[in-house]
């Protein structure tokens, strides 16, 4: 069993959009025990697609391609499909009926999307138009999924999952470990690694870096190394390997509020919102997150966050006491358990010597007890700031309610 | 010139991160008028690892890789490079001094990183430590780069466009034209196209979706077809076209901003932050953004934003009447000129049969007026609900600031 995902579009070879699908589809065989052997990226163009698509098919026994199958002029990929299957086409009136139903006799493309290769499964589109299509025929799979997320994802899940599961059963069990670890750095588990590597020869080790987070990816079929490895690992790393389904330590620090019944709220000013953002994209945050207060002018931090204006005046908005200062204010107004504040020079303007593009503080604390305070430095635009901090601060929280270990401690 | 991007990695083969590599240096190329033809992930494998950049490198003339460079034990991808351009390794000094300089003595993979292959050449890594690397010989050209964003960015933009300039002068000069819409789909847009693509053979179209935008890319060397189709498009969508170098309508709003120097702010419930965070991605936001209020919790909507008790009670957070509350208490608080509020069910819990997952009530105004109220109804996850009702609201606040349009006409 050997799987290659296509993305189709000219948008994704000219950086219009990023290549989401690649991800979503490979994470979601992944975890059915489901190999990818290779992405691929190829245009609109009907010969280089075609070529693309054969050599595809030629190296692995099943190829899942998104995109290509909307109805605007641009989309060849269900002909070339059908010339690949020596399909003909014919006109669906299931799937007439499915659009007719869900936009009415008008949609001008309604013709166009029920006309479908006659050798493909149909499996139709619940959120926008284009059907999806499986060829699936002399030892060989194709199937044919629509671009954007929305309408990709679930029919992904729904449909082509158990049709994956149904007709390639699982054949040797690899036995995958991932190893989810925050508030370290790539360099600091090399040394262990290499030392597992060698006197585990059996194990594929793999080093993942995030934005403040590291994934270790061990996999082998011999479930008593895999396990010998992995209690290594987490000997050496006692205090900072977080679990989470998702491998986000987000959803480690949405777990734990769930588990413990305790209240968040954040005070942002860099971050611009994002902390909140990463909270609440885990289902079932309004447990326990109460909101979070983007101060971004200096004049909320004052009337809202009861940031006084002598502080601001005198240290600056981005400094010690003024998010100090914002910690106690969202404290004040949320009753919150527990908190954030932060306040940085996300740049690319703004800095000066003393603080430059890159210098962030922050305070997290709980209601009633001395917060943990802190300044740290980084470099990178202005994007790559705004992530490392949002993710440091929700990691650094993860340890002081998991673990009790004061927020900035090494 | 024939130019394709490699990212290399299990991880991203297994779907835990998403490669957003090949959109950055794509987009890069595509601004230069450099097309790049393929976009291939393969896996930190050896074997499969040469196989698939060999064969790159026979198809294209030059190949861009990223990651597989990092000082952990599973990063194979300098040997190989390597081999493939029959070069030996040597220790380099200006590498080790500036790694010294950098992380200290003590840098356990100081020796590893600095040791490079002699027929290439060394590209200095400022943010991380794995060396860029260009090979470059019998008519083509390898180029490897670390990659994490934050390290290969800077390293794309300082080094390698200004090599590729160099040595691959662009050859014929293809115009492209890309032009921005917001707020309405990809099936109005067909009929029109359909019919230019016929008037215009001359002319590649591409339309490419994103969540509540649009974009139509023109390209020919026939600049007076371009330029006279391009007028055509505008004017069949006179209020629904925008202006944007990056593409996306929070830029656009930012611009208006800026140049009409009014102050936004915003009530944010369901969208957790990410109005906020969209706004704020672009450099220079804190000169017209104020802030925003994420009051997920209903007691901060009273609290901070003034939403009174008996309406909540009576219509529930997810409403007319409490979005038109919130509107009303961040003007008052923010003393912002332009608000946005929002409040629905992003699911996957929380609706029922009057206020179904993907409910969403908007209140968009300027202070002292009327403002602009909506009720819509989204499918899909919680991620793309939460994703559509950010970028709708920031396009209907665009078009209502720029061509004076009630928010949710039409």
């Amino acid at each position: 069993m050997n799987i290659e995902v296509i993305a189709i579009g000219d948008e994704l070879l000219r950086g219009l959009i990023v290549n989401a699908n690649g991800a979503f589809i490979s994470r979601a065989l992944c975890l059915q025990g489901l190999k990818v052997a290779r992405h691929t990226t190829l245009p609109d163009h009907f010969d280089k697609l075609k070529e693309g698509l054969q050599e595809a098919l030629q190296r692995a026994t099943c190829v899942i391609a998104t995109g290509g199958l909307g109805p605007t002029c641009d989309d060849c990929t269900r002909k070339i499909a059908a010339e690949l299957f020596h399909s003909p086409f014919h006109f669906d009136k299931r799937v007439a009926e499915d659009l007719k139903r869900r936009y009415g006799q008008d949609l001008i493309t309604l013709q166009d999307q029920a006309t479908v290769p006659s050798h493909a499964e149909v499996i139709l589109n619940t959120v926008g138009t284009a059907p999806g299509l499986i060829f699936h025929s002399a030892g060989k799979t194709l199937i044919l999924l629509p671009g954007p997320p929305p309408e990709m994802q679930p029919m992904f899940t729904k449909d082509i999952l158990p049709f994956l599961k149904r007709h390639f059963p699982q054949e040797h069990k690899e036995k995958i470990e991932q190893i989810h670890l925050c508030l370290l750095n790539e360099n600091l588990i090399d040394p262990l690694l290499r030392s597992l590597k060698e006197r585990y020869p059996q194990i594929d080790f793999g080093i993942y870096p995030g934005y403040g987070t590291v994934t270790l990816s061990l996999s082998a079929q011999d479930e008593k190394a895999l396990q010998s490895a992995k209690k290594e690992i987490t000997a050496a790393f006692p205090h900072k390997i977080f679990s989470s389904p998702q491998g986000t330590i987000e959803e480690a620090l949405h777990l734990w509020f769930l588990e413990n019944k305790k209240t968040l709220a954040c005070a942002e000013s860099c971050t611009g919102g994002m902390l909140a953002e990463k909270i609440v994209s885990n289902a079932g945050a309004s447990e326990y997150f109460l909101g979070s207060f983007v101060t971004y002018a200096d004049a909320l931090k004052q009337s809202v966050l009861h940031v006084p204006e002598s502080i601001l005046k005198a240290h600056g908005a981005v400094s010690e006491e003024v998010v100090r200062a914002m910690l106690d204010g969202v404290f004040q107004i949320s009753g919150a358990d527990f908190a954030i504040a932060v306040s940085g020079i996300a740049g690319p303007a703004g800095g000066s010597t003393g603080k430059p593009v890159g210098t962030v503080f922050a305070a997290i604390g709980q209601r009633g007890h001395p917060p943990d305070v802190v300044r740290f430095q980084l470099t990178g635009s202005r994007q790559t700031i705004v992530l490392i901090t949002t993710f440091r601060l929700l990691a650094a929280l993860w340890r002081k309610v998991v673990h009790k270990i004061p927020c900035f401690q090494g």
